[in-house]
């Protein structure tokens, strides 16, 4: 079947994803970020999925937590999700004027659910689209990191997801990698190896890049400690 | 964007939706129905969408009374409700042999999300249809009946849905009928004014029909009241 697509709404502000598996770095680089655009004078609003909503708290504990459910039940349910934290987060910041980034959106539910389990890519990131009405990042932060040095760094009890195995974590990292290549317009691999202020540096830089941001001088310099 | 589409599972039991507005009477059609198909020797299984598992029942609350949401988001928690519900309780009953009959089911959503509100019908279709994998009922019958009759007879107090009043109402129920004719094979349109007893006799001699099946006349004579 087919759905019916509607144009991103139109705004002014800026809105930024952050990607990767778990002990990337994704909250401390997406703190960082917020305070370097904090500095340089932009409202910042910082959402994560799924459950960055009330409601949405509920639906990541009924998949994470409740009875056993078939893939297309739990991608629906993380469609769901993102819908409302989309419709009540991110598009009135966006219309504000502020700056929104997420810790995880679209791409993520197309590499774990898509990439790593029994359903089409394709249906899942369709299934995303309609869900926020074409609302896509104008950059998406992709932190890559071997999967094995991820799961180690996250330094408390693994969840479903996480304890799922290094096959699974290297397929996922793998249909992430398979997204970049394929919107090299809108996601951009960082390489997460490398020290917090390394990789806050190239952070900044690709996102001022992709935004064709004027970057100044005082505001570029980066000092994580201060 | 393009769902990909599977075949109805196979399956050797009987599926069948009862649709309509509250107060059409479906409960106790349904019930009158199951007493039928038990006494011709079948094993039954009712249920009931939204809210007919037990993951479903948290979803039905946050729908109705839980935050404000947009329409993409509800028709989502409702899809996932039922792609739980079409993989844990109908197909199951439906591979075993037995009877499921469903107190709604997705003509419901179609009516109500697509006819009646800011969705196009065909969007909530192709969702409903790619949470249960095409999963369709043999025969669903649509209890038809004047919408100002029916809220009449609910007899508690309304809920959000309920009480979006009689315009609503008339709109849902015109969506309903025009499904009944976009889908004749499938959809059997039951006048429900008349007595229980007068309906049930139509809803089995439509479900015998439809289903070819061979009705014994100590089964086929209705008595409600024994």
């Amino acid at each position: 079947m087919t759905f019916s697509t509607t144009p991103r709404a139109s705004s002014s502000g800026i809105f930024v994803s952050f990607e990767g598996g778990d002990g990337a770095g994704k909250s401390t680089q997406i703190s960082l970020l917020a305070d370097w655009f904090t500095r340089a004078g932009h409202e910042v609003v910082v959402g994560h999925e799924p459950g960055g909503t009330e409601m949405g708290q509920t639906l990541r504990q009924l998949v994470l937590h409740g009875e056993d459910m078939s893939p297309r039940t739990e991608a629906l349910l993380y469609a769901a999700d993102r819908a409302h934290h989309a419709s009540t987060v991110i598009r009135p910041a966006l219309e504000r004027g502020a700056v929104m980034i997420t810790d995880r959106y679209l791409d993520s539910s197309v590499a774990y659910q898509g990439g790593g389990r029994d359903l089409s890519a394709d249906d899942v990131e369709g299934l995303s689209l309609w869900a926020t009405q074409g609302l896509l990042p104008h950059v998406t932060i992709l932190l890559d990191l071997d999967p094995v040095v991820g799961v180690g760094r996250v330094g408390r009890s693994l969840d479903r997801l996480e304890s799922a195995g290094a096959e699974f974590h290297e397929r996922t990292r793998q249909a992430y990698l398979g997204r970049a290549a394929a919107h090299p317009d809108r996601i951009v691999v960082v390489d997460a190896a490398g020290s917090v202020e390394e990789v806050h540096a190239k952070v900044v830089a690709a996102v001022a890049e992709r935004l064709a941001l004027d970057v100044p001088a005082s505001v570029a310099v980066v000092d994580p400690g201060a």
